[in-house]
């Protein structure tokens, strides 16, 4: 048995993840995962698995390193750079990293995305993932040294800035996937056409059938013509708490 | 008794509105309606139902007048101009006005609205809706005298065509109502942005809860600011050709 002490901050924990046998390390006062990378990741894997060679995978806004763990445990033949702009989210990240013995598939990358130039060649990367900020930017307000702030609201970078990396790092015909709120998909199309990247594949998630929808799933290929699939609703909750079979299923339990 | 010969063309039968006595002449070589007609009817309905003002609204391609038929049975302080470049079906429509004595609440144009220019006034118009030809031009292969074709295929108007019209007649902050094929999302909204309509509401038409949508209703309003409202799934079947109860209520069964 590990020595936990020598891996985890004070307010640290260690989870397992969905549908795997992988350990993450998550912090309540810093990043913990929440369904919309599970979904995401759920959603890269369903729409990338016909694709047999090596796919180098980069993820804008990593976290705790969530995405690049469940798109390795499901991509086997990735390499997967995972870049997060905070500190200790990516020491996090790198430490979940080597709890796993994944040093050779997941390299974790402390740097800035709207500096992507210098980090990463350009149109070299077969999948750009992004689980970004979802809430416009309120000019400042927030505390820089609030580590969930900064993961929820555009404080660091906007979503021009995530789109604009996706689109330094793709190759031609090569996808971007994100999750982000419908209410600003008409920026979110108008932005991925600005930079050459054109929604292919839209799925909204409803937290029930009857409700508006608080998530949506996009795949935007680069070059591509503009020809949208929009896919049958995910639904998250059949009764009352109760997660619906096909939200079970990606959850691996059923 | 009407002596119905004198009203109807050889082909011609008289059905009767959803949700409503009004009498609608079809040609089921010509136009009959379908359920866009009626979904899109009452989808401007429940949006504008607050507005206590007369009501300038205007159909750019009517067809046989399903949709200011249904819109002047629900919304009576309303003046609605249809317009139909195809004279045979503007004639059709014309007699289904005077055959439910609406002529002085409903006027059928027969004109281009690629000329609207010339038919009607810049920024006086509170609501335009269209239920426009879906598929995407075939250049020109069709049959010109193939009305049906003409009504289905971007032959004698285009997307493009039908947004510039709305944009032309509206005035601030009033509303464009549209319904058409989810996997042209992306050019409508591209398109609604060029032309100064914001996309503000959508709702996607799903036959059944686990397949793709088939069509989406569209709300723009001219000069708004760009947040956008997804409502919840409108299903149409629940069981195997068994009418969900929403769409039930839309048609005044249930």
């Amino acid at each position: 048995m590990d020595d936990i002490s020598k891996i985890l901050d004070s307010n640290e924990k260690i989870d397992i993840l969905p549908h795997s046998n992988y350990k993450i390390i998550q912090d309540s006062k810093k990043f913990c995962f929440g369904i919309d990378a599970v979904l995401l990741a759920d959603y890269v894997v369903r729409l990338e698995s016909r694709k047999k060679n090596t796919q180098k995978i980069v993820d804008l806004g990593t976290g705790n390193g969530i995405i690049p763990l469940l798109l390795n445990y499901k991509i086997s033949n990735s390499f997967i750079s995972g870049i997060e702009i905070q500190k200790e989210c990516a020491l996090m990240a790198q430490r979940s990293v080597e709890l796993n013995n994944l040093n050779q598939k997941i390299s974790i990358i402390n740097g800035d995305i709207k500096n992507i130039q210098n980090l990463m060649e350009r149109n070299t990367t077969d999948i750009v993932v992004s689980n970004p900020p979802y809430m416009i930017n309120s000019h400042g307000k927030q505390n820089p040294s609030d580590y969930k702030k900064i993961a929820r609201h555009e404080i660091l970078c906007n979503l021009e800035d995530v789109i604009k990396a996706a689109s330094y790092l793709l190759g031609s015909k090569k996808s971007f996937y994100m999750i982000h709120k419908p209410f600003r998909l008409n920026q979110i199309f108008s932005l991925l056409q600005q930079y050459k990247l054109e929604p292919k594949n839209i799925r909204f998630v409803f937290p029930y059938v009857d409700k508006e929808p608080t998530m949506v799933l996009i795949q935007a290929i680069k070059g591509a013509n503009a020809r949208l699939t929009v896919e049958s609703p995910l639904i998250v909750y059949e009764g009352v708490k109760q997660y619906s079979k096909e939200v079970l299923e990606i959850y691996g339990k059923k």
